[in-house]
Parts: structure tokens; C-alpha cells; sequence
């Protein structure tokens, strides 16, 4: 990696390689586990090596602190209606940015920089395991989720990679 | 795996293995490569693998589409402004189920099923790499966004591994 290489234009040497050793494929869009994991887009979770997942296996929905907001919502409802999905993994993890995030605060920052407070509250939380609760109850409270027995909810511990199921 | 299984009781098992090969981390928060990956849920996309990152590397962002919506643009600004990320790279795929979505369709058909219209919009594109382009400019405009120099739009060929820059 050349010292003024930026981080995408160093990914995009890997992505070659990859494509060298991937050869063709012809996957299927649904998941063959029939399973879609939502988790935090935290640099410490591999959904993959963690949940021992190959490629075609599952959708992974990730976003700030892996709650369940409208856009989780979407993608699920398109997951299981459109993909054939039927379990669901809610997985929050310790450690997060999002845990203790003044709401508030952080939206008065961003208005003092931007000269606009957003429109999308921030996420932040203040109780990990009830975070967990409540965003496995969006799911299985939406009306646009259809299968919603088998939705779990789960807490990583990014120290040591144990799971801990919550709800 | 037992028949009666459920996917997600089979990932617990892996998980079990994985935390015991892990051992120990003190991994940071913030992104060892200050970038952040926002790509689709599909099951056929491992980022980890393709971009060659390890754990700690990148946040990553993932929806039905790889679309940037407003839960989009609130994990981006935190991942910026709370945890130092300056690059960010959207990747969206071929044989993508949103490209070629009918929005107004699928709005309906689930107003049938489920007795009301969602609040969000499915999601649905005609066209992939405009699709890109759209996504990179709303990342791009953002007035909550800070670093905007290093936005990319990339197509991932699902079938060939290959990556192809389009914004």
C-alpha cells in the first residue's frame, strides 16, 4: 500500500484478488437459511465468521447500533416478502458508540455545525439488553413483518465474541 | 444440525466455536481505516472477504438495496463524527430484487395483507448505476455528513465477484 493510497483504493487491490480466486457463481437471491441478522455496522462484528454463515446464506441488515428503525423495518418486510426469509437475529453488542449517546446533545452539535438539526433521531440508547427488547418488539409488533415467531434478540460481546441471548 | 433446528439455534452453535478460537480483543471502536462500507443486505455479499478487510477495519452499513436513506445518512454521520471515518464507499449488485421494484405495487400488496400502507418507501430502482450515482449524491449533499471528498460508487457483480466503479 503506496503511503497516499486511500483506504477504498487499497479495498479495491483485494477486491481483484478476490475476483481471481472466486471464479463464477450463480447463487440464488434468497437466503438459503432462510434467515435475516440485523447488527450494528460496528468494525469489530464479522456476521459471517461469527454466525458461521457462507456466502448465499443470509441477508445482514447493519446500521449505528444495529436498532430496528423504518429502514430495518423495510428491509426485513422485503427480506421475508420478497426473498423468502423467516427468522430474524437482532444482535447489539457491548462497547457501542450508540450506548450512552446523548440524543439531544449530539443533534445540538450537528446543528451547530450544520446549520440544520437532522430530521432522523440519532439512535442512542441508554440500557443495552432493554435496546435489544425493544427492537426485537418493532419487529414482531410491525404489521409488515409476516413471520415474526422466530425473531431473537442477542447481545456480542466484541472482547470476547460470546453471544448472549436477551429476547 | 438436527432437523427440528431453526437457522438461528444452527448460527448459536458456530458462535459457540468461533468466541472459542477468538480468545481475547481490546479492539477500538473507531475504524482502523477511518471507512465506511454501506452495501445491500443480499446474502451473497461478504464485504469482509471481498474488500480484504479485518476486524476492526470499516464500519459496514447494509439494506434491502444498499440504498442511501435517511438511516443511511444517520449511521454515516455518526460513524464520521463519532468515530473518524473519512472515506465512505457505496456498493450496490447486479440481480439486485430492487432493481425493478414497483414501488407503488409492493406498497399495495402489503396494504392488502397487512391493513395498511407503510410510512417508508420500499426502495425500488430502474436503473443500477443511476441507482449508485443517486445514492453517492445524497451522501455527497448531506449537510450532516462532514467529509465528503471520498464518497465512491461501485457495482458488485454478484455472479463474478468483479467491482466496477460508476460515481
Amino acid at each position: 500500500m503506496q503511503c497516499d493510497m486511500g483506504a477504498i483504493d487499497d479495498t479495491l487491490g483485494s477486491a481483484e484478488r478476490y475476483a481471481e480466486a472466486f471464479g463464477e457463481s450463480d447463487l440464488p437471491a434468497p437466503p438459503a437459511r432462510r434467515l435475516a441478522v440485523v447488527t450494528c455496522m460496528d468494525a469489530r462484528i464479522d456476521p459471517y465468521r461469527l454466525l458461521g454463515l457462507s456466502l448465499g446464506d443470509a441477508h445482514v441488515i447493519r446500521n449505528a447500533g444495529g436498532i430496528v428503525t423504518d429502514d430495518v423495518i423495510r428491509s426485513i418486510t422485503i427480506s421475508q416478502r420478497k426473498l423468502g426469509t423467516e427468522e430474524v437475529a437482532v444482535i447489539q453488542h457491548t462497547r457501542c458508540g450508540m450506548c450512552g449517546l446523548d440524543d439531544g446533545a449530539f443533534a445540538a452539535e450537528i446543528e451547530a455545525d450544520a446549520g440544520e438539526r437532522p430530521g432522523w433521531d440519532p439512535g442512542g440508547f441508554g440500557d443495552l439488553d432493554e435496546s435489544v427488547r425493544e427492537s426485537v418488539r418493532r419487529v414482531r409488533e410491525s404489521p409488515f413483518v409476516p413471520r415474526t415467531d422466530a425473531v431473537r434478540g442477542l447481545v456480542y460481546d466484541v472482547d470476547t465474541a460470546r453471544l448472549r441471548e436477551v429476547a
